[in-house]
């Protein structure tokens, strides 16, 4: 079926209008009519080539939040009419180990991405979410519940699901002492998914500045990490400390701050972390590790979580028009705390005269 | 109490003879004789000063086996002429949580260390177990099982205990896959443990030339880190690295060859790790974690695993006037794979003379 989108058609152009088919649906797939995708850093790497893997012509967008326009023969999860959404994966191999566990993004054989991945019947590339339709096979499109405002839903879909996954996994909850490193489109939604688990959440930050800000996000607490005598009186303070710094840095200011046996997790960077020292592992026993995405099984159980604890990011609504202006925007950091394109925005007639 | 010992003078002076006060008994103190004293790194690096904390003289040592020769009034644990044994610790606040959890290597105020410590009560430095005699309260002398060698239970207090604990901490047992970085004193010690505790158990070494030893220690496979087609083979197949290698070192080889949740544990190397790239970390939300030693409750249990599975380190018994031989041997990893000092060869009449 024919769709329209913006797209990168090189590494150093900005995003245009674009038109191209989506593969015609199988008995298991879902229509998607997309209605908002939230702008992911991913989307901005991936557009520009930083890292080195983008094939051209591409559609990104990941965090995408629609309505089903038909199925499938074969589809019994969803209905003509609901509310869907779709996050950083479309298919798994579905057999193997960690498939069978619910956590596809860990899947033996390798996910396929909902952009820039292969898809696994046809081998031609996915394409994501700065379109006006998608199709998807129907186990790896999420249910949005009532409740959710659909504008803001997106987000959550990478951002939300990627830090909600590392808090489930280290068993945050009521009573939890979490950090938070780093207040973007990740950080801000590890503050509000920790707070709503009960946790105690201190945001670690250069600047002093932030303070007010992580004040109303929810956060409980504000360390300035230049300020050693704060640091040092926080030392062994913490159960969890989420990371979402994407860009190489030290962690041996931060090191000593986990309690014994804590865990600091590496949301944000993908690439080198600086030398670190031993010293703090061996004494208290602490680990680093990461954690990336959320399987489809807990994706929806954070959208439902979301949904019953009222947690939605702070977003920046944009027009598709609006995207390479935003990219420059994110580049800076200058954007409270995700964008979200409203797709009714991109119209038909953009593709059609490109 | 008098008794006597080989101290360090000075960091570039070999072991001399050496005469000293051991504090006189208190109420629940155990006064033993020494009957063997494992040879560890750490007495290299203090008595060397390569770490910049040791105070002259000192004595080092804290792989101690010895024969209780007296008791404090107030000891109930301990009964003149059982075989005990002293690890790397003599003392700690015994009122934290942590010392409450038996986890007295982690106390909140710091454990008093065998040698280099302070006493707690006297604040004179505490001298470990190359001398005669020992005075150490109660709880923290453990009892030697009946069945263990004593001339080779020394070094389970230290390498022994090192490697038991992440093995239990990581719950390794029947089925665990769980590779073993260097080996020298730890990594021997680790891979005896985990193939008693049931594991399946590989070594990991850059020199193929230890494939046989790795055998006759127990290992059921062994992979050479330089083979780059037999690490791809390997990756994602344990559940648990321990890393033993006492130097800064790249991870990012092994880091791959975790399994998802998989954890690498370091236990050799005190200060630096080389620069490592966080994808594998997020990719299998891989861990990379530090421990240290093990508390007293868990050290009686490794010692009653080992007589109970026969696990006992290889050592190469040595006069304790050939100390300072043995230290250039260690330094040059000419050990298979750890000194003990028979401690009947320290003379009185040595140190008088001295």
């Amino acid at each position: 079926m024919k769709t329209y989108a913006f797209a990168a058609l090189s590494a150093d152009k900005p995003l245009v209008p674009f038109s191209f088919e989506r593969r015609e649906p199988r008995p298991n797939d879902v229509v998607i009519e997309i209605l908002y995708c939230g702008v992911c850093h991913s989307d901005l790497h991936t557009a520009r080539n930083d890292w080195g893997w983008t094939n051209y012509p591409i559609v990104v967008g990941h965090e995408i939040v629609g309505r089903v326009i038909s199925i499938g023969g074969d589809v019994t999860r969803h209905r003509v009419g609901d509310h869907v959404a779709v996050g950083t994966m479309v298919d798994s191999c579905q057999h193997c180990d960690q498939c069978h566990k619910g956590e596809e993004q860990l899947c033996r054989e390798g996910n396929t991405q909902t952009f820039g991945g292969v898809d696994r019947i046809t081998g031609a590339p996915t394409m994501g979410g700065y379109a006006k339709h998608i199709v998807v096979r129907e186990e790896f499109v999420l249910s949005v519940p009532a409740g959710l405002d659909l504008a803001k839903t997106g987000p959550l879909l990478c951002a939300g699901a990627t830090t909600y996954s590392p808090l489930r996994t280290w068993n945050v909850g009521p009573g939890s002492r979490v950090g938070v490193i780093g207040m973007g489109g990740l950080g801000h939604m590890a503050i509000k998914l920790a707070e709503a688990m009960g946790a105690r959440v201190t945001v670690l930050s250069r600047s002093p500045a932030k303070a007010q800000d992580a004040k109303e996000l929810g956060a409980d607490a504000f360390l300035v990490s230049s300020d050693a005598a704060a640091m040092k009186q926080a030392a062994s303070s913490f159960d969890l400390i989420i990371d979402t710094v994407p860009a190489k840095h030290e962690l041996d200011p931060y090191l000593p701050l986990l309690d014994i046996d804590g865990t600091l997790c590496i949301v944000g960077q993908i690439g080198p972390l600086a030398e670190m020292s031993s010293l703090p592992l061996l004494l208290g026993r602490r680990r680093v590790a990461g954690s990336a995405i959320a399987g489809i099984e807990q994706t929806q159980e954070m959208l439902e979580f979301c949904a019953r604890k009222n947690v939605l990011p702070e977003v920046e609504m944009i027009r598709m028009d609006q995207i390479n202006e935003a990219y420059d925007r994110l580049e800076r950091s200058d954007v409270r705390y995700r964008f979200v394109i409203d797709m009714a925005t991109l119209k038909q007639s953009q593709a059609e005269k490109a």
